[in-house]
Protein backbone atom coordinates (compact mmCIF):
# COMPACT_ATOMS: atom_id res chain seq x y z
CA UNK A 1 0.00 0.00 0.00
CA UNK A 2 0.83 3.46 -0.93
CA UNK A 3 0.30 6.63 1.55
CA UNK A 4 0.10 10.02 0.31
CA UNK A 5 0.56 12.23 3.08
CA UNK A 6 2.66 15.19 4.88
CA UNK A 7 4.87 15.10 8.25
CA UNK A 8 2.82 18.07 9.84
CA UNK A 9 -0.74 16.50 8.47
CA UNK A 10 -2.46 15.83 11.55
CA UNK A 11 -4.97 13.54 9.36
CA UNK A 12 -2.22 11.82 7.85
CA UNK A 13 -0.39 10.91 11.39
CA UNK A 14 -3.91 9.39 12.48
CA UNK A 15 -3.11 7.19 9.62
CA UNK A 16 0.62 6.69 10.24
CA UNK A 17 -0.54 6.10 13.98
CA UNK A 18 -3.16 3.55 13.51
CA UNK A 19 -0.66 1.58 10.61
CA UNK A 20 1.98 1.70 13.28
CA UNK A 21 -0.50 -0.02 15.68
CA UNK A 22 -1.88 -2.42 13.39
CA UNK A 23 1.74 -3.49 12.63
CA UNK A 24 0.91 -2.56 8.70
CA UNK A 25 3.98 -0.41 8.60
CA UNK A 26 5.88 -2.31 6.69
CA UNK A 27 3.78 -3.05 4.14
CA UNK A 28 2.94 1.11 4.18
CA UNK A 29 5.24 2.94 1.52
CA UNK A 30 5.27 6.60 2.68
CA UNK A 31 5.16 9.24 0.14
CA UNK A 32 5.75 13.15 1.45
CA UNK A 33 3.89 15.63 -0.58
CA UNK A 34 2.23 19.16 0.54
CA UNK A 35 -0.77 20.30 0.20
CA UNK A 36 -2.48 23.87 1.28
CA UNK A 37 -6.23 24.66 0.10
CA UNK A 38 -4.80 27.91 -1.94
CA UNK A 39 -2.60 25.82 -4.69
CA UNK A 40 -3.19 23.28 -6.81
CA UNK A 41 -0.83 19.68 -6.29
CA UNK A 42 -0.65 17.64 -9.03
CA UNK A 43 0.35 14.92 -7.96
CA UNK A 44 -2.33 14.66 -4.83
CA UNK A 45 -5.47 16.16 -7.49
CA UNK A 46 -5.20 13.29 -9.50
CA UNK A 47 -5.87 10.64 -6.69
CA UNK A 48 -8.10 13.03 -4.62
CA UNK A 49 -9.86 15.74 -6.50
CA UNK A 50 -10.07 17.18 -3.35
CA UNK A 51 -6.57 17.95 -3.21
CA UNK A 52 -6.51 17.08 0.53
CA UNK A 53 -4.49 14.26 2.44
CA UNK A 54 -4.48 11.65 3.55
CA UNK A 55 -5.01 9.25 0.34
CA UNK A 56 -4.29 5.58 0.20
CA UNK A 57 -3.58 3.59 -2.57
CA UNK A 58 -4.10 -0.08 -2.27
CA UNK A 59 -2.39 -3.14 -3.11
CA UNK A 60 -5.39 -4.01 -5.39
CA UNK A 61 -5.42 -0.48 -6.93
CA UNK A 62 -8.34 1.19 -4.78
CA UNK A 63 -7.94 4.87 -4.12
CA UNK A 64 -9.28 5.78 -0.76
CA UNK A 65 -10.06 8.51 1.47
CA UNK A 66 -10.22 10.61 4.00
CA UNK A 67 -8.56 9.88 7.16
CA UNK A 68 -11.78 8.33 8.51
CA UNK A 69 -12.12 6.17 5.77
CA UNK A 70 -8.70 4.67 5.19
CA UNK A 71 -8.61 3.91 9.58
CA UNK A 72 -11.18 1.63 8.76
CA UNK A 73 -10.10 0.28 6.14
CA UNK A 74 -6.69 -0.74 7.70
CA UNK A 75 -8.36 -2.23 10.71
CA UNK A 76 -10.45 -4.73 8.61
CA UNK A 77 -6.74 -5.15 6.63
CA UNK A 78 -5.67 -6.10 9.45
CA UNK A 79 -8.36 -8.25 10.73
CA UNK A 80 -8.29 -6.15 13.93
CA UNK A 81 -11.69 -5.87 15.41
CA UNK A 82 -11.10 -4.02 18.82
CA UNK A 83 -9.96 -0.99 17.47
CA UNK A 84 -13.68 0.19 16.26
CA UNK A 85 -15.85 -1.77 19.67
CA UNK A 86 -18.81 -3.01 18.91
CA UNK A 87 -20.01 -1.86 22.58
CA UNK A 88 -21.08 1.55 22.34
CA UNK A 89 -20.16 1.71 19.08
CA UNK A 90 -21.77 5.03 17.89
CA UNK A 91 -20.91 7.01 20.98
CA UNK A 92 -17.25 5.88 19.57
CA UNK A 93 -17.75 7.39 16.12
CA UNK A 94 -19.36 10.13 17.30
CA UNK A 95 -16.13 11.03 19.64
CA UNK A 96 -14.07 10.16 15.90
CA UNK A 97 -16.51 12.60 14.63
CA UNK A 98 -15.52 15.16 17.22
CA UNK A 99 -12.05 14.80 17.56
CA UNK A 100 -12.40 15.28 13.48
CA UNK A 101 -14.20 18.68 14.07
CA UNK A 102 -12.23 20.05 16.20
CA UNK A 103 -8.83 19.24 13.86
CA UNK A 104 -10.95 20.69 11.15
CA UNK A 105 -11.31 24.16 13.39
CA UNK A 106 -8.19 24.43 14.14
CA UNK A 107 -6.80 24.22 10.78
CA UNK A 108 -9.00 26.88 9.55
CA UNK A 109 -7.71 29.24 12.52
CA UNK A 110 -4.23 28.24 11.45
CA UNK A 111 -4.91 29.11 7.83
CA UNK A 112 -6.75 32.34 8.34
CA UNK A 113 -3.92 32.93 10.54
CA UNK A 114 -1.22 31.91 9.02
CA UNK A 115 -1.54 31.34 5.49
CA UNK A 116 -4.50 33.96 4.67
CA UNK A 117 -3.15 37.94 4.26
CA UNK A 118 -3.52 40.06 7.21
CA UNK A 119 -5.60 42.12 5.48
CA UNK A 120 -8.30 39.43 4.59
CA UNK A 121 -8.42 38.12 8.04
CA UNK A 122 -11.68 38.33 9.92
CA UNK A 123 -11.70 38.00 13.61
CA UNK A 124 -15.31 36.88 13.72
CA UNK A 125 -14.26 33.62 11.89
CA UNK A 126 -11.59 33.67 14.16
CA UNK A 127 -13.55 33.44 17.59
CA UNK A 128 -16.10 31.12 16.00
CA UNK A 129 -13.06 28.81 15.29
CA UNK A 130 -11.76 29.08 18.71
CA UNK A 131 -14.82 28.53 20.28
CA UNK A 132 -15.55 25.43 18.63
CA UNK A 133 -12.50 24.13 19.30
CA UNK A 134 -12.80 25.29 23.39
CA UNK A 135 -15.73 23.43 23.94
CA UNK A 136 -14.64 19.98 21.70
CA UNK A 137 -12.22 20.27 24.14
CA UNK A 138 -14.74 20.58 27.08
CA UNK A 139 -16.61 17.35 25.89
CA UNK A 140 -13.50 15.66 25.00
CA UNK A 141 -12.50 15.84 28.78
CA UNK A 142 -15.37 14.02 30.05
CA UNK A 143 -15.48 11.57 27.11
CA UNK A 144 -15.32 7.66 28.30
CA UNK A 145 -12.60 7.06 25.53
CA UNK A 146 -10.25 8.62 27.89
CA UNK A 147 -10.96 6.09 29.77
CA UNK A 148 -11.12 2.68 27.61
CA UNK A 149 -8.53 0.27 28.06
CA UNK A 150 -8.18 -1.59 24.71
CA UNK A 151 -6.78 0.93 22.21
CA UNK A 152 -9.12 2.32 20.17
CA UNK A 153 -9.60 4.53 17.00
CA UNK A 154 -11.58 7.42 19.08
CA UNK A 155 -8.48 7.64 21.14
CA UNK A 156 -5.96 7.98 18.04
CA UNK A 157 -8.13 10.73 16.43
CA UNK A 158 -7.79 12.60 20.17
CA UNK A 159 -4.33 12.10 20.68
CA UNK A 160 -3.41 13.26 17.08
CA UNK A 161 -5.94 16.45 17.79
CA UNK A 162 -4.06 17.20 20.61
CA UNK A 163 -0.92 16.45 19.22
CA UNK A 164 -1.64 19.19 15.99
CA UNK A 165 -2.79 21.86 18.47
CA UNK A 166 0.49 21.70 20.41
CA UNK A 167 2.32 21.86 16.81
CA UNK A 168 0.67 24.94 15.71
CA UNK A 169 -1.50 26.56 18.22
CA UNK A 170 0.59 26.36 21.36
CA UNK A 171 -0.67 29.54 22.71
CA UNK A 172 -4.49 27.65 23.51
CA UNK A 173 -2.30 26.12 26.54
CA UNK A 174 -5.16 23.23 26.56
CA UNK A 175 -3.44 21.20 29.45
CA UNK A 176 -4.32 23.94 31.99
CA UNK A 177 -7.78 23.84 31.62
CA UNK A 178 -8.05 20.15 30.71
CA UNK A 179 -6.57 18.62 33.31
CA UNK A 180 -7.84 15.27 32.32
CA UNK A 181 -7.10 15.56 28.74
CA UNK A 182 -3.34 16.53 29.92
CA UNK A 183 -3.23 12.90 31.97
CA UNK A 184 -4.29 11.22 28.62
CA UNK A 185 -1.92 12.45 26.40
CA UNK A 186 1.11 12.31 28.29
CA UNK A 187 0.55 8.05 28.61
CA UNK A 188 -0.78 7.73 24.84
CA UNK A 189 1.81 10.30 23.47
CA UNK A 190 4.70 7.66 24.71
CA UNK A 191 3.29 5.07 22.61
CA UNK A 192 6.22 4.60 19.96
CA UNK A 193 3.29 5.11 17.21
CA UNK A 194 2.84 8.69 18.47
CA UNK A 195 6.51 9.39 19.33
CA UNK A 196 7.73 8.22 15.46
CA UNK A 197 5.35 10.72 13.92
CA UNK A 198 5.57 14.23 15.85
CA UNK A 199 5.64 16.97 13.16
CA UNK A 200 8.98 18.58 13.10
CA UNK B 1 -35.49 10.33 17.66
CA UNK B 2 -34.95 13.87 17.67
CA UNK B 3 -33.19 15.42 14.72
CA UNK B 4 -31.70 18.82 15.08
CA UNK B 5 -31.97 20.80 11.45
CA UNK B 6 -32.08 23.60 9.51
CA UNK B 7 -34.69 23.37 6.05
CA UNK B 8 -31.46 25.05 4.02
CA UNK B 9 -27.92 22.62 5.88
CA UNK B 10 -26.90 19.93 2.73
CA UNK B 11 -25.39 17.86 5.76
CA UNK B 12 -28.88 17.54 7.36
CA UNK B 13 -30.45 16.93 4.15
CA UNK B 14 -28.53 13.84 3.82
CA UNK B 15 -29.91 12.54 7.48
CA UNK B 16 -33.51 13.69 6.05
CA UNK B 17 -33.22 11.75 2.96
CA UNK B 18 -31.87 9.00 4.61
CA UNK B 19 -34.58 8.69 7.62
CA UNK B 20 -37.07 8.96 4.45
CA UNK B 21 -36.14 6.12 2.52
CA UNK B 22 -35.84 4.38 5.43
CA UNK B 23 -39.34 4.52 6.34
CA UNK B 24 -38.21 6.11 9.85
CA UNK B 25 -40.08 9.63 9.30
CA UNK B 26 -42.70 8.70 11.16
CA UNK B 27 -40.30 8.02 14.53
CA UNK B 28 -38.34 11.27 14.10
CA UNK B 29 -38.90 14.62 15.79
CA UNK B 30 -38.08 17.22 13.15
CA UNK B 31 -36.43 20.29 15.19
CA UNK B 32 -35.07 23.35 13.01
CA UNK B 33 -32.63 25.74 14.26
CA UNK B 34 -29.91 27.78 12.42
CA UNK B 35 -26.31 27.64 12.98
CA UNK B 36 -23.30 29.76 11.46
CA UNK B 37 -19.75 29.30 11.98
CA UNK B 38 -19.20 33.39 13.07
CA UNK B 39 -22.56 33.21 16.01
CA UNK B 40 -22.79 30.83 18.93
CA UNK B 41 -26.26 28.60 19.04
CA UNK B 42 -26.72 27.55 22.54
CA UNK B 43 -29.21 25.00 21.59
CA UNK B 44 -26.80 23.51 18.98
CA UNK B 45 -23.33 23.86 21.59
CA UNK B 46 -24.88 22.04 24.48
CA UNK B 47 -25.53 18.67 22.21
CA UNK B 48 -22.60 19.32 19.53
CA UNK B 49 -19.88 21.92 20.73
CA UNK B 50 -18.49 21.92 17.62
CA UNK B 51 -21.56 24.48 16.81
CA UNK B 52 -22.72 22.20 13.65
CA UNK B 53 -25.73 20.07 12.55
CA UNK B 54 -27.26 17.59 11.81
CA UNK B 55 -27.41 16.23 15.79
CA UNK B 56 -29.58 13.34 16.43
CA UNK B 57 -30.94 12.59 19.87
CA UNK B 58 -31.56 9.09 19.79
CA UNK B 59 -34.36 7.31 21.79
CA UNK B 60 -32.15 5.92 24.76
CA UNK B 61 -30.29 9.12 24.98
CA UNK B 62 -27.77 9.06 22.95
CA UNK B 63 -26.30 12.17 21.11
CA UNK B 64 -24.67 11.29 17.60
CA UNK B 65 -23.32 13.57 14.95
CA UNK B 66 -22.03 14.15 12.22
CA UNK B 67 -24.00 12.98 9.31
CA UNK B 68 -22.48 10.09 8.15
CA UNK B 69 -22.11 8.51 11.69
CA UNK B 70 -25.84 9.19 11.81
CA UNK B 71 -26.87 8.12 8.35
CA UNK B 72 -24.74 4.96 9.62
CA UNK B 73 -26.67 4.73 12.74
CA UNK B 74 -30.14 4.81 10.78
CA UNK B 75 -29.46 2.26 8.24
CA UNK B 76 -28.76 -0.08 11.94
CA UNK B 77 -31.76 1.57 13.25
CA UNK B 78 -33.37 -0.06 10.41
CA UNK B 79 -32.22 -3.50 10.17
CA UNK B 80 -30.94 -2.41 6.64
CA UNK B 81 -27.80 -3.70 5.09
CA UNK B 82 -28.36 -2.43 1.39
CA UNK B 83 -27.61 1.18 1.94
CA UNK B 84 -23.77 0.53 2.60
CA UNK B 85 -23.34 -2.34 0.16
CA UNK B 86 -20.43 -5.22 1.04
CA UNK B 87 -19.42 -5.06 -2.53
CA UNK B 88 -16.69 -2.22 -3.37
CA UNK B 89 -17.56 -1.09 0.05
CA UNK B 90 -14.48 1.04 0.76
CA UNK B 91 -14.97 2.72 -2.99
CA UNK B 92 -18.03 3.48 -1.54
CA UNK B 93 -17.10 4.98 1.47
CA UNK B 94 -14.77 6.92 -0.65
CA UNK B 95 -17.52 8.06 -2.78
CA UNK B 96 -19.50 9.12 0.03
CA UNK B 97 -16.47 11.21 1.63
CA UNK B 98 -16.06 12.90 -1.96
CA UNK B 99 -19.61 14.34 -1.95
CA UNK B 100 -19.12 15.39 1.89
CA UNK B 101 -15.88 16.64 1.03
CA UNK B 102 -17.31 18.61 -2.20
CA UNK B 103 -20.39 19.34 0.22
CA UNK B 104 -17.16 20.97 2.75
CA UNK B 105 -15.92 23.10 -0.28
CA UNK B 106 -19.36 24.79 -1.33
CA UNK B 107 -20.01 25.86 2.23
CA UNK B 108 -16.80 27.90 2.43
CA UNK B 109 -17.16 29.00 -1.05
CA UNK B 110 -20.60 30.06 0.55
CA UNK B 111 -19.68 32.10 3.83
CA UNK B 112 -16.29 33.37 1.82
CA UNK B 113 -18.99 35.13 -0.76
CA UNK B 114 -21.91 35.61 1.50
CA UNK B 115 -20.87 35.89 5.17
CA UNK B 116 -17.45 37.47 5.37
CA UNK B 117 -17.20 40.97 5.09
CA UNK B 118 -16.47 41.91 1.47
CA UNK B 119 -13.01 43.70 2.25
CA UNK B 120 -12.10 40.34 4.23
CA UNK B 121 -12.59 38.00 0.81
CA UNK B 122 -9.75 36.42 -0.63
CA UNK B 123 -9.12 35.68 -3.76
CA UNK B 124 -6.66 32.78 -3.70
CA UNK B 125 -9.31 30.93 -1.60
CA UNK B 126 -12.04 31.54 -3.57
CA UNK B 127 -10.22 30.06 -6.76
CA UNK B 128 -8.74 27.03 -4.39
CA UNK B 129 -12.66 25.84 -3.29
CA UNK B 130 -13.47 26.54 -6.59
CA UNK B 131 -11.35 24.24 -8.45
CA UNK B 132 -12.12 21.80 -5.83
CA UNK B 133 -15.43 21.43 -6.24
CA UNK B 134 -15.07 21.34 -9.77
CA UNK B 135 -12.77 18.51 -9.99
CA UNK B 136 -15.30 16.94 -7.08
CA UNK B 137 -17.91 16.96 -10.13
CA UNK B 138 -15.24 15.52 -12.87
CA UNK B 139 -14.62 12.64 -10.60
CA UNK B 140 -18.37 12.26 -9.39
CA UNK B 141 -19.21 11.67 -12.79
CA UNK B 142 -17.28 8.97 -13.42
CA UNK B 143 -18.60 7.44 -10.29
CA UNK B 144 -20.15 3.77 -10.44
CA UNK B 145 -22.37 5.00 -7.96
CA UNK B 146 -24.48 6.91 -10.16
CA UNK B 147 -25.18 3.50 -11.85
CA UNK B 148 -25.97 1.33 -8.64
CA UNK B 149 -29.51 -0.08 -8.96
CA UNK B 150 -30.08 -0.41 -5.48
CA UNK B 151 -29.94 2.79 -3.19
CA UNK B 152 -27.05 3.40 -1.55
CA UNK B 153 -25.80 6.41 0.94
CA UNK B 154 -23.24 7.23 -1.95
CA UNK B 155 -26.27 8.24 -3.90
CA UNK B 156 -27.82 10.13 -1.49
CA UNK B 157 -24.60 11.73 -0.36
CA UNK B 158 -24.00 13.17 -4.76
CA UNK B 159 -27.55 14.31 -4.90
CA UNK B 160 -27.61 16.45 -1.81
CA UNK B 161 -24.38 17.75 -2.87
CA UNK B 162 -25.51 18.57 -6.10
CA UNK B 163 -28.81 20.04 -4.60
CA UNK B 164 -27.02 22.43 -2.55
CA UNK B 165 -24.79 23.37 -5.53
CA UNK B 166 -28.43 24.45 -6.97
CA UNK B 167 -29.22 26.40 -4.28
CA UNK B 168 -26.51 27.45 -3.21
CA UNK B 169 -24.11 28.14 -5.97
CA UNK B 170 -26.28 28.26 -9.12
CA UNK B 171 -23.95 30.06 -11.41
CA UNK B 172 -21.82 27.23 -11.51
CA UNK B 173 -23.77 25.83 -13.82
CA UNK B 174 -22.74 22.14 -12.82
CA UNK B 175 -25.31 20.43 -16.00
CA UNK B 176 -23.91 21.85 -18.66
CA UNK B 177 -20.13 20.23 -17.69
CA UNK B 178 -21.46 17.40 -16.77
CA UNK B 179 -24.22 15.38 -18.18
CA UNK B 180 -23.74 12.11 -16.40
CA UNK B 181 -24.46 13.84 -12.90
CA UNK B 182 -27.03 15.95 -14.61
CA UNK B 183 -28.67 12.91 -15.70
CA UNK B 184 -28.25 11.01 -12.79
CA UNK B 185 -30.00 14.48 -10.33
CA UNK B 186 -32.92 14.29 -12.68
CA UNK B 187 -33.71 10.79 -12.20
CA UNK B 188 -33.03 10.88 -8.20
CA UNK B 189 -34.37 14.13 -7.36
CA UNK B 190 -37.57 12.78 -8.67
CA UNK B 191 -37.99 10.52 -5.29
CA UNK B 192 -39.79 11.96 -2.80
CA UNK B 193 -37.53 11.84 -0.02
CA UNK B 194 -35.58 14.55 -2.03
CA UNK B 195 -38.86 16.28 -3.20
CA UNK B 196 -39.81 16.78 0.41
CA UNK B 197 -36.34 18.21 1.30
CA UNK B 198 -35.84 20.87 -1.29
CA UNK B 199 -33.98 24.01 0.66
CA UNK B 200 -36.38 26.63 0.08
Amino acid sequence: MKLLYAPASPFARKVRVTAHELNLLPHLELISTAVLPTEHNQQVSQLNPLGKIPVLFTDDGQTLYDSRVICAYLAEVAGNDSLYPRQAHWQHQTDIALADGLLDAALSLRYEQALRPQQHQWPAWIDGQQRKIDAALQTLAASPALQQEHLSAAQISIACALGYLDFRLPELDWRSAHPALATFQAAFGARPSMRSSIPE
